[in-house]
């Protein structure tokens, strides 16, 4: 037995969450919606899809185009998409941490699962 | 903006959680699985077929049946389910204490969200 859990940021409705991490994760690595959403199996309208209703629940852009140019152009995450990315998973990895301890404060040495 | 999540007990899949200790409350109140479901919009078969699974991820059963008698049958929380009930809530209660409070360490007084 172990502690199951899920965690998101809420602003009526979900504003970023592990998906969305790591869609912009990818994206960062790529510099490419259209690659990461691949990577991931995920259709590029519903990639595209997803970053507009996190932005607009955060309040802020997550990903700025560029438009032509050598490379003919692609995606990147901005500045605060960034910032938002490391506080994420720093807030997550320390709410795992928790859990876990609070499950085993909890759950371990009684006879419940006995 | 807030954090948003979701806990569960976890056995290779869901062992027990909000939903279930909700359905389990409501069969120790009215002492019948049927009237429970009901009270939660929830078909008898869905309701019994939650308990089983859960039963069997947990290891112990969370029912027991009582036939006929003058109240002509019904279903009572066995004491093992009760303690889990009581285990669970503290276990949740205490993961929503502390993920709200690493919530406002890793977002408030930020500029992320201004």
């Amino acid at each position: 037995m172990k502690a199951g859990y899920k965690v998101w940021l809420d602003n009526r409705g979900k504003a970023f969450g592990d998906g969305p991490y790591e869609l912009l994760r990818r994206v960062d690595e790529t510099q490419s919606l259209h690659r990461a959403a691949k990577e991931m199996g995920m259709a590029y309208s519903k990639a595209w899809r997803l970053i507009g209703a996190m932005e607009k629940r955060l309040g802020f852009p997550l990903i700025e185009r560029q438009v032509g140019g050598l490379s003919g152009g692609g995606s990147r995450v901005t500045l605060r998409g960034k910032a938002l990315m490391k506080r994420y998973k720093q807030f997550q990895k320390a709410v795992n941490t928790s859990v876990e301890k609070i499950y085993r404060a909890h759950f371990e040495n009684n006879k419940l699962f006995k």
